[in-house]
């Protein structure tokens, strides 16, 4: 197949053998060749509607995977542990694990711009779940490289709390139930010294109090604020 | 079958008969029962989890059908309509047009619940989604008879950009660009008489004034001021 860039088809040949796919599988090669390119690349031909496609492939794959390894978490739970998988911190961590940064034509100007390129990784990721759900109809050939990941990083979520992002989790959980984002108050009520900590943090919901929580950081007291709203919430 | 329920198992056999599903569908009926009983019947074995899984089901189903109905869409409009076609409104449109109250498990308190209707319907449409997902590991059991009503709703959006929410399609962008929902003020500016618009819109984003749009009502104005915000972010 011919799709534009020579040696593009081994490029993509080569990534599928490291996803651990079989050699003979029916893939649509020119959605894996649009689900790596990047819109600075092409303005017309890139991986944004697969993308579009994608977020919803990855909410999918991992709401089915969560369903049948924990039959008996509340469903506040499995929210809680889906919006940590599908960040674009794991997704990002998962495209590094397989390269994905030599398979994304992206033009020089945008590959400099490191602060995208979390984002850029995770977008490309989605866009290739995308290609890959399609060229199946299934997800049979995106599970077998994807659940391991995920699997794993359950685990370790529900084996450490600690580990939990509740901001995401309760941003999740207040967007789905109230149409709203949580809100953040943070005041600066210790001192360095003496260990206690700093900062406390406020979350409302409509302007209503949901929790407080204190940290040594402004980012661990909203975290822990969010913790304590969450679980709160999750009990209502 | 025995479902718990006398009749249960000739009852769901009816409604896969209205979806327009062929009679020797491999369907995980337990799955089925599941997706139409309402927490208020049982606290453990209800719809909850399958609604959880259903949620990324429906997103799928009509990303992938936007994908392929419109090629040439932007994904700024994809998202637009995708927001609206999963929406509570248009989801419990759906369930109400197989008559899905009549097989939907509830206790008789929660069923006098008028205003908790509609989720509770949108959701058992969701969680039947799933049960079917799950049921085929594929979208064949439910594009034939969800694609439709989608098609004519993305079309009559379309052609009628009016009907489109744009206070949700804005709030989809904003999320996902910018991790925050839009925020909305609104000022009686004119009067009842005279027959110009009384009230005016401002819609922010971090703080920052996005647009401003009028209206006869506070909603109106609210619409008003999202169009603007959405076709200037859009475009961004």
């Amino acid at each position: 197949m011919n799709l534009g860039y020579p040696g593009r088809q081994k490029q993509l040949e080569k990534l599928v053998e490291k996803l651990g796919l079989p050699k003979n599988a029916s893939i649509k090669w020119e959605l894996l060749h649009l689900a790596l390119t990047h819109a600075s690349a092409s303005a017309t031909a890139n991986y944004e509607q697969l993308e579009f496609i994608g977020d919803a492939v990855v909410r999918l794959a991992a709401s089915q995977l969560l369903f049948e390894i924990y039959p008996d978490c509340s469903v506040g739970e499995f929210a809680a542990i889906r919006s940590i998988l599908v960040s674009d911190r794991i997704l990002c961590k998962i495209a590094d694990s397989y390269g994905f940064d030599r398979y994304l034509i992206v033009a020089s100007s945008a590959a400099s711009d490191k602060t995208g390129a979390e984002t850029r990784m995770a977008d490309a990721l989605e866009a290739v779940l995308a290609a890959l759900y399609l060229s199946a109809g299934t997800l049979e050939l995106i599970r077998p490289w994807l659940d391991p990941h995920f699997r794993q990083l359950a685990a370790e979520i529900r084996r450490d709390p600690a580990r939990q992002n509740y901001k995401a989790a309760l941003q999740e959980l207040t967007q789905g139930k109230h149409k709203v984002l949580p809100k953040y108050h943070v005041l600066e009520t210790g001192t360095t010294q003496g260990g206690e900590d700093r900062f406390t943090a406020e979350v409302r919901v409509h302007g209503n109090l949901l929790a407080r929580g204190t940290g040594r950081s402004i980012k661990a007291a909203e975290q822990a604020a969010a913790r304590e709203a969450f679980i709160k919430l999750n009990d209502a």
